[in-house]
């Protein structure tokens, strides 16, 4: 168990080194992350290599015992480079070239900057491959965030091109059935006719529109892999990791497969920014972990975690005393093997001089220093319990293709692919259920609960193993959108809805409608809902039930004769169906009847106050966190604002 | 009167062709609409025609009794030609090229387009020129559609320097003194320094502006006579059409204009779209049908009528059982002669897959197919009395020439003119009143009331026609921001407003204010509206009233000796102006004046009944539809919701 | 004294000068301001001068003996000189040149814009340097309105890079660790590869994009600078003035370092605007009228007052009867030594249709015409007490260095600069007691109390005279975020907030957070604000009071132990510190302390109802001006809606 603080010696006097790594100790640190914005330090002009500032922050901090974390310095190119091939710099929508004098401001498809990532790479890593004192090399930084995930240049337009003709075995005309191309008389003679969906009037096909955000996507994935494959290379056994930022569901690339060239996935949690009025809620900040946990299947790093506002140009709430700390605790809780604190003091210089660090500027020790300091000394005690693998009964499971088809075509206005995922997530967050967030290629064996919600996208194959799911006796939760396009984001010709799955699911979508802001609908309970009423929206598919159940159904004129929720038994297990957007109340209800029917029954708890049990056998102890301002109470025993309390359980499993 | 759907063969597998057309007759269809996008189906390559596959369509339709409506397939250009000449692409106002792969997206003043819509058409037309299936031929797809109206290319610029070298019969000096450019030292020495109203500081010369407007209409209107003189040439006698979109009266080109070069004006009704919260109100749709009729002044075609929910990227309101059914009377009841539903079976590839058809992607008979089935059966009894003219009292008179003014010069942001326009439109609606929208070089002989809502520009020859129309017995509305401007988009120096028109009008213009969100004033009544009260908003104007008759005066602070409202006899008729933005119910008051005076008498119905009047003599017939989503009653006969009965009338003229 | 109108007589037919002429005579002006857009009617073709129009005017103005203000050309370049050099275009973010036809559209680092620019103010000064009738010359016109001062273009990237290379003494190392450029790997090798603070990922460094800001400042300063060389050069003894526009806090420029080059600093006084929902109130239009007086630190002229509603494209607001007139008097009141309404008539064609003169395009003589003609009549008569100083005892203090760095980071959403100058500008001006809005480097001898809002760059020898100041008896109010930064734009390594002011404030700042709208806290009052209770805002700084008296202090969980506001005393004199944004009733009750520590009395009016005193001696006159549109109340006597009178006071000094 790493527990550290990012430090960035480059941008302090040296004079002030020893000092600073005497804190770092005294804080209780056993590792520092350095060197992933360091290019410039360590190649000052092209081929000019030159490690000895590391070189010297390695040997005072290995003569105090401190690991260090390594970061690859490709995220920030250097200034020489940008000059040097201006096409570097990636584009935006509008043709303009990204300015030198942020960071991320690359481009994923320059050949110019894969042969100057090789040769910084190749020199660090010959430099640094004895070194023992290495932990772990993290991999660029945080990569497609703040859009970083998307260029419009002729270089990514031409490897497009070479995508889609690979793809397509060179082709055309086969693109062009798939891509339905007659359509708007788009037949492409040739893949060098064939546009980048920049802007254009109306809107670009859909089908062409995945394979860009697949594209985008591999353009990432290719970066990661080729970095990976250089470390590997030089240094064999290295555990790699990458630092992803918030909001991976919603970017232009998927990090479940940016993960499979790494040894640990690693989060950069930022539970508040510049900007936001509050911090996230506790559940949604779970749910981030959580989705992290699910890149890889396992245990992961915070190689950021805050404990102070934060914010470029503008900042905003400041989190309260203990408060930051307690989040240091709930992502150790939720699967955190390792803790860097983002940093160590806060820049006085550049972007980031609104980011607080475990200091300030002013260099004097106060409150968050000392509230570090005793969260690592309490933490550490725990270590072999947080070892421990985390393991779920109930799964929300995403799909790459399916939230770009949204992304692509959003349907509803309100429609919100992670914010539906979070909603099922919440319910189980509340009873202290443990509960993954997976993508499809994931195994999914151990569950007992598989939730797809808004799975657009109908693949054969994971339909065969979710069918074998429910006839084995899992649950399976499906939502209205799922399983309409085929995998080219194609409808698909002659088939009823949901796609290969309307007998299996007992029903069929025969019209749909899409809400807007302020408009719903009521909602009636059948069966074993009977009796309930309230209300839907965002969505609504009109279902014609077959030999499923219905539980619930449309109770406005013109719609009555149609379902809206369903459930029809399998074999072992179940298949429930929900065909619209449905209110916190009733999706309640029905996760319920899902929680009962699968016995699985979570720890009661005062509202905010989570608890996570870890470890297993005697030595399993439970953590009990207080995200309220205010004290709170759990088993008898009183928690301040904030605190964590780590209390032993009575043996039951994780 | 044909009756049919819009078929697109090329995007279906060969094999369901006949199958699709039997039940296209089963539906009850005597014509389909092929072709308006099928370029590169007949021109893979630059020149190498091929029509086999329209033949083929043609051929077995042709055998089913089947009438055909061809399209030039110029609105979506190959990708050929695309990549051939990079300049057909129109660009954005920030000097992008528009994307090839959405629609619409070549400049109207590219040679080579010219050139190459030459070509097909030719070869079409020559093709196709002795079949006589083809009833009609439709030119490109929905003109201006989508900013399509708008570009700011090289191409476009030197156009227009063109344009203004010959309106000023090459006298730049002639220009300098028309647009006053001594303001801001903008004169010019020579037409190619004349700029494109492209983003700059503050704001370019409101007459150039207009200038711009006009040649943005002449470039559209140019490139559909174009092709109108091609299919002319080749097939004499053809009917020619155009399928426009809606919003007409906010376009950049002037569809009746466009329109002098077709045989008859054809409309897509889309009462909603994607993002809508609901369809349009009624009488907005009503409006929408009016204006189509305006533009040539007789009865037009629907050729693309919606059954379902539409929408690219969203979609949204999903119109309840029998309401796309009602549209498709009410447009039939104000001036349709034939009908043709978008389209037989939504599209499962491409950028439309949210636009519906009357069969979905699963291809089962539902709702959607049965009720065009039974709208078709009873409509085609109707054909004499819909074949005839709707002939109406009242009109509303716009000008494109006003409506580019304010897009040039909002002057209140509350000022929208189509929506001043829908007021007065909707006061006859409810009456069931027929009422015209018409562009103002219509002949006004047959009107008793001509609306004239900001018609900023004042033309002298038109003034000369209203005035005699007023002396001859009729009413003119007249209101505020009339007759402000010249022709050439200029005050009018010594003149008071409305300008030569204070005397006729009996009144002039002191002062003006434009209101703002939230803001309005309080008005008072004398002589006929004596003792009412009421507000008003948007724009005022402050009357000074000479001989005309005070309506409704200020009441606030400072402008209560302001005249608002004013009328003014004339030798046989009269003028009313109205100064001022009005509440609904004070302009109900003032046209419930006009008719009166005019003798205009609607027909009473519940709201949301409508109530149209078509053939004439013992043939007569009541057209009564139920808008509303409950029941509704009309003569004592009961109206289920959105039910639209035909019944025999007592002979009463339309 | 100067009354006089902005008249255009290249605008208008020349058989109307000399009735025009007549009429302004008429209207009581003894001046007009020509020829500040007259660029092509003087060079009609690269070389060619022409003055012939301009000594024609002056010729018959002089006849009938009017005084002339004369504007140098160059804000509206000809089309000949933008079609020989587009480089003289300045750019837009996006890097589209600004477009011909709109005004301000050159670039102030083209190197062709100076050489002609020195060539037609040559020519004119040359012309006109011994026109005896010339009383003032005025450089361009408003510069940097609209955007104006912004450029992203390649001339301006060459000079920002000359600028810093000149400003860094050629050393790229010394930039580096000014800039911190180790942050993101920025480091610099050549001066040539510092990009423009363009569209980037992220954000650029905070040091680089103040020096942007001082080289946008110095950009327009050189310019302005260059043009008052060439005309004192030519015609010594000049009277050179600028014609600054509203909103100067705001503006990519310092406005007091482009005064110094001036002999008068002169104001277009907008109070309302289109789009503007209501005039300005009065209070913020006395700050406008204070912070131009403060630029020179004395009396200055207007040199555009409006009399109608005004706008571009949308008008709003037409001020009432008497209401414009008000305005005059009161910019009278604060300041103004000549006055000149815009414009005679308004135009007619171009872009400014809607700014109303003082007639209309109908020409004809209303309420506006004889309202000047009244004001004028009776101001003449105050000239000698008008031409006195204004001598004020407070002072609001601004740089332009803490300016633009909110503008670079705006810290909290809610944090307006200017707004918060208002709110201290609002409680002196209530009271009409004088109050000066002052650039930081203005004498501060004079003063009893200095405000300073936000000053967040500490710069030494300032803070040294602030301490000076206080020492020596004065009251010095601090606030939040005052003294953060150095004048690098970045923090201070070791130093405690308030940077080299904590001791001297007695306090020090421990943490800090942002607030969001609709967000508060609440306060609770100590010493002598015992007992009072409310809200404050915006942002708040933790304080931890050393040896000041604390005010106010948070009452919110957590933060109990802070002071918000506290005091303390000095040798003479004492310092304020607001560490928080403060509900207006707070603030009131601590300015009314300051007050009284200062034995600053007012003279108490009617709300609305604003006093200032003029001359001195027997002389002095109370200005009495009723804002208000209903009548009021001062001193016994009744004050029309919009009157101001004059009265003769009781000899107390202004």
């Amino acid at each position: 168990m790493f527990l550290g603080i990012d430090y960035y010696p480059e941008q302090w006097p040296a004079s002030m080194l020893e000092a600073d790594l005497d804190n770092i100790c005294e804080l209780g640190c056993n590792a520092i992350r350095i060197a992933e914005f360091g290019w410039h330090i360590m190649e000052k002009a092209e081929g000019q290599y030159d490690f000895s500032l590391f070189d010297h922050v390695i040997e005072r901090a290995k003569a105090r015992g401190l690991s260090i974390v390594m970061g690859t310095p490709t995220a920030a190119i250097p200034a020489w480079l940008a000059k040097k091939y201006p096409a570097v710099l990636s584009e935006f929508e509008n043709g303009a070239k990204r300015s030198f004098g942020g960071r991320h401001v690359y481009c994923f498809n320059s050949k110019e900057m894969y042969a100057y990532t090789e040769r910084i790479v190749r020199a660090m890593a010959e430099h640094y491959k004895n070194e023992k004192a290495i932990v772990a090399w993290q991999i660029d930084n945080e990569f497609g965030h703040e859009d970083s995930d998307m260029c419009y240049c002729s270089q990514c337009r031409d490897a497009f091109r070479a995508f889609l003709r690979e793809k397509f075995n060179g082709d055309i005309q086969a693109l062009n059935d798939t891509y339905g191309t007659a359509f708007w008389s788009q037949e492409y003679n040739d893949f060098d006719e064939i546009p980048l969906p920049a802007p254009t009037i109306t809107t670009h096909n859909p089908a062409l529109r995945l394979d860009w955000e697949r594209f985008r996507s591999e353009s990432i994935v290719n970066f990661a892999a080729f970095q990976a494959r250089l470390l590997r290379e030089i240094i064999p056994g290295v555990v790699l990791i990458h630092d992803f930022p918030g909001g991976g569901l919603t970017k232009h690339v998927d990090y479940s497969q940016v993960s499979r060239h790494l040894s640990l996935a690693a989060y950069n949690n930022y539970p508040v920014w510049g900007g936001q009025r509050e911090p996230l809620p506790p559940n949604e900040i779970a749910f981030g972990l959580d989705y992290i946990r699910g890149l890889k299947g396992k245990n992961f790093w915070i190689t950021e975690a805050i404990m102070g506002a934060q914010g470029h140009d503008v900042t905003g709430f400041s989190p309260r005393p203990d408060q930051a700390k307690m989040w240091a605790y709930q992502s150790m809780a939720r699967g955190r093997e390792s803790l860097f604190f983002i940093r160590y003091r806060g820049g006085t210089k550049g972007a980031e001089q609104f980011c607080c660090g475990v200091l300030d500027a002013d260099n004097v020790k106060r409150r968050k220093y000392y509230e570090v300091q005793s969260f690592f000394r309490d933490i550490r005690q725990y270590a072999p319990q947080l070892a421990g693998p985390i393991s779920s009964k109930v799964a929300i499971v995403y799909d790459y293709d399916s939230l770009a088809a949204f992304r692509i075509q959003r349907q509803s206005v309100l429609l919100d692919c992670e914010a539906e995922m979070k909603k099922y997530h919440k319910f189980f967050y509340e009873r202290n259920i443990p509960v993954d967030v997976i993508p499809a290629d994931s195994g999914l064996e151990a569950y007992k609960v598989l939730i797809l919600p808004q799975m657009i996208v109908a693949k054969p194959e994971f339909q065969k193993r979710l069918k074998s799911f429910a006839e084995r006796g899992g649950t399976l939760v499906l939502s209205y959108r799922d399983f309409v396009k085929d995998s080219h984001n194609n409808l698909v010709l002659g088939k009823q809805l949901p796609v290969d799955f309307d007998e299996f699911a007992g029903i069929c979508v025969t019209e749909t409608e899409s809400l807007q802001d302020g408009q719903d609908f009521p909602l009636i309970g059948e069966g074993s809902l009977a009796g309930r009423r309230g209300r839907g929206g965002i969505f609504r598919e009109m279902l014609e039930p077959r030999d499923a159940e219905v539980l619930l159904r449309y109770d406005d004129s013109f719609y009555r004769d149609f379902a809206a929720v369903t459930r029809k038994a399998q074999e072992k297990g179940s298949v429930y169906y929900l065909g619209c957007g449905l209110e916190e109340e009733l999706l309640r209800q029905i996760l319920e009847q899902v929680s009962a029917e699968q016995n699985l029954t979570g720890i009661p708890s005062a509202p905010g106050v989570e608890v996570v049990c870890r470890g297993s056998g005697k030595d399993a102890v439970r953590m009990v966190m207080n995200h309220n301002p205010c004290p709170a109470e759990y088993a008898g025993e009183a928690l301040a604002p904030f605190q964590c309390r780590i209390i032993p359980c009575s043996g039951e499993p994780a």
